[in-house]
């Protein structure tokens, strides 16, 4: 069960004129479920992303990356293809043919060129992809194309997710509605720099190329980025904005206040998706805001903001709804913020003071604090009284689940 | 249950001339079980320590900082001073107050300056130190001073720990005879830089100061300094090296034979008091080696050992004996390690080769990777193929005995 996250219906999730959806059933791990996505995009959108900082990136995200840095006028990106079940990671030259395969036989079905398509997958690492089977399940995605396919788009890529993850947002620019509609999936591996996490958020708005690129950075790092369950970071992260340009708005510059409109709907609506993530988390029973303040630069702000989030001792402790607060000090001593005067800090929970100039608050009383731990949402505010700068994470706790789901896995 | 890890019996562990140790049963957290434990030196006794690196170190590890600054010929340490139940970490101002107030409560007792003495805590941070009860317990502790009481000694400073850590040696150095004895705590809390970890090895030997600091250096960096339970790094952390200088043998150059031979049998007991932390790691049921080979410096392959250690997917899926081992090549490929090659690298699980060349090895059958994963003892080797060093981290699993400890450990 997923932490304050009512589950979307499909009747949430609207159209974005110039993207269609189509699921399948490929059986690529498992029969009886739906674990491939076709996405067909119109001729004028344009496409941004960002994908895993992780040394052993999967074969389809070096392929993403190939594909996106090939664009030249004539040959946008038409389509995207995400299978469930396996992750085509940890599998060498053969695994990057598997995914070249999967490209030029998606394009033969659309009439385009692979280069064209962007591959996705996810799942178990070290496994070699069973490319025919996922092959043998495109005819019957594209056959399923249609504009109003968000939701079980959103079936399609869930792993260990206990929920589909998607939501949309209308706006007005100038006059005319801006539809905008994403999905998200992952709730294990998750980790700063992206996560076993997918997210792909596409709007009808016509945003000029560098801009979208523009765009997607500053979202990705203050949405995607922002999150983590187990500090591992996978190896097929990867976070795609899709503008469609099928809707009378054009943008052009990101200096314009129609950019401010976009990137506001935008950015809201991608937390709210990487905030999905952490509240279906594996086996989280809390979700929780970690926020670090006064800090010199944000790099150190998500140091230590990250080492409370990973810490397993913090996060059996949410699990317990034990005001054991210590053990945020201890994660916050060990942040590698060497030059860091612990008799400035100031430790919040909620609007409970705890530790104030490094130590015991001398007001705090223990009740205040396991008043506080046994929300289901909880902040965690730390003041390092040197500087001006922010950080924020978003986590969830570790309960005797998370050890279940992932010795459990791949059984 | 602590993996492969006999409980030592008291007439294991040999009696080290020139130091004396007495417990007491202070009642500090709980009534009834020992709870402080005083270790009375020789005067001829040099002494050195390692200590956490945590910015929110505990008053007590400031003021062994502090009273290690101070020896000046004439006034050596003469005595040690151990708590559980309450870290004095995280108590600001009044909890150095407290800490002093206990070195000059046992200084004495036993006839000798403030700054003589060691004190050291362990238990839950951010709790006032219940300094009088501590206090009161110290005439029980100095009356059971005995050189013969190492058993006591061990079981006094346990927290979480399910047995007493420790061992001894003898060997002989030019015709003497010279014995080592060491004790060892901690179960939680434990990362590089040292751990809710508490280590004291005495040996009769007389070491000068200065290379005694070398030994020390030396033995930490290849013992407690590469053991990792759960990532996080205690406020307390302490290892101390004793040399009582009771037996006749007197080492005065790190060039010398003697010196050499002392290191080894130092390193050797160092090296099974940390792996002892680890094999009693909270809800531990393997015991796993990572060692990282061929790396151009030995930071880089510490850094994806312990990666690969603290991932908890990987630690998930030891617990559940599954060879889901693209976790590992995963972890490597987040650890932080940019212009890794992951094309050069080999993974083996003991004597079974899952990885070559970056991808899944063709002669790799999950049935050898399952045979090696039931093993309660296991070794991981990675070899990154881009240098000659090398770097071994000892680790467990997480199972759902860790969750259940640390959500329960203060109730």
């Amino acid at each position: 069960m997923a932490v304050n996250s009512p589950v979307p219906v499909p009747s949430d999730l609207k159209a974005v004129a110039g993207i269609e959806l189509g699921h399948a059933e490929a059986g690529i791990r498992k029969a009886g479920r739906k674990d491939l996505l076709v996405m067909r995009l119109a001729a004028s959108a344009t496409v941004s992303g960002v994908f895993t900082k992780n040394r052993f990136c999967a074969a389809p995200v070096q392929l993403c990356k190939e594909h996106l840095g090939k664009r030249v006028t004539g040959k946008p990106i038409r389509a995207l293809v995400v299978n469930t079940g396996n992750a085509n990671a940890g599998t060498g030259e053969s695994g990057l043919a598997n995914a070249r395969a999967t490209c030029a036989a998606l394009a033969d079905l659309l009439q385009c060129d692979p280069a064209q398509v962007l591959p996705f997958s996810t799942g178990v690492i070290l496994e070699p992809l069973p490319v025919e089977r996922l092959q043998a399940g495109l005819p019957q995605a594209v056959a399923n194309l249609r504009t109003d396919n968000w939701f079980n788009a959103a079936m399609s890529i869930m792993t260990t997710d206990t929920q589909p993850k998607a939501a949309s947002r209308q706006i007005q620019i100038n006059g005319q509605t801006v539809t905008l509609t994403g999905i998200s999936k992952g709730a294990g591996m998750i980790k700063p720099n992206m996560a076993t996490m997918l997210g792909y958020l596409a709007t009808d708005a016509k945003v000029a190329q560098p801009v979208l690129d523009d765009m997607l950075k500053y979202v990705a790092d203050r949405s995607f980025n922002c999150i983590s369950i187990d500090g591992d970071t996978s190896t097929n992260d990867s976070f795609m904005l899709i503008a469609t340009g099928a809707a009378p708005v054009n943008i052009t510059s990101s200096d314009s206040a129609e950019y401010k409109l976009l990137l506001d709907a935008v950015l809201d609506l991608a937390q709210q998706l990487a905030q999905a993530i952490v509240r279906d988390g594996e086996g989280a029973t809390k979700f929780i805001t970690v926020t670090v303040e006064e800090g010199r630069d944000v790099d150190e702000c998500r140091k230590i903001a990250y080492s409370i989030a990973h810490s397993p001792l913090v996060k059996t402790a949410f699990f317990a709804s034990d005001p054991n607060l210590g053990r945020i000090l201890a994660a916050i001593g060990y942040a590698g913020v060497d030059d860091l005067d612990v008799s400035k800090l100031d430790l919040y929970l909620d609007d409970v003071w705890v530790a104030r100039n490094g130590g015991r608050n001398p007001d705090y009383q223990e009740a205040d604090g396991q008043r506080v731990m046994k929300n289901s949402e909880i902040t965690v505010r730390v003041k390092l009284g040197r500087g001006a700068a922010v950080a924020t994470i978003w986590t969830c706790d570790l309960s005797h689940e998370y050890v279940t789901i992932n010795a459990d896995y791949r059984s």
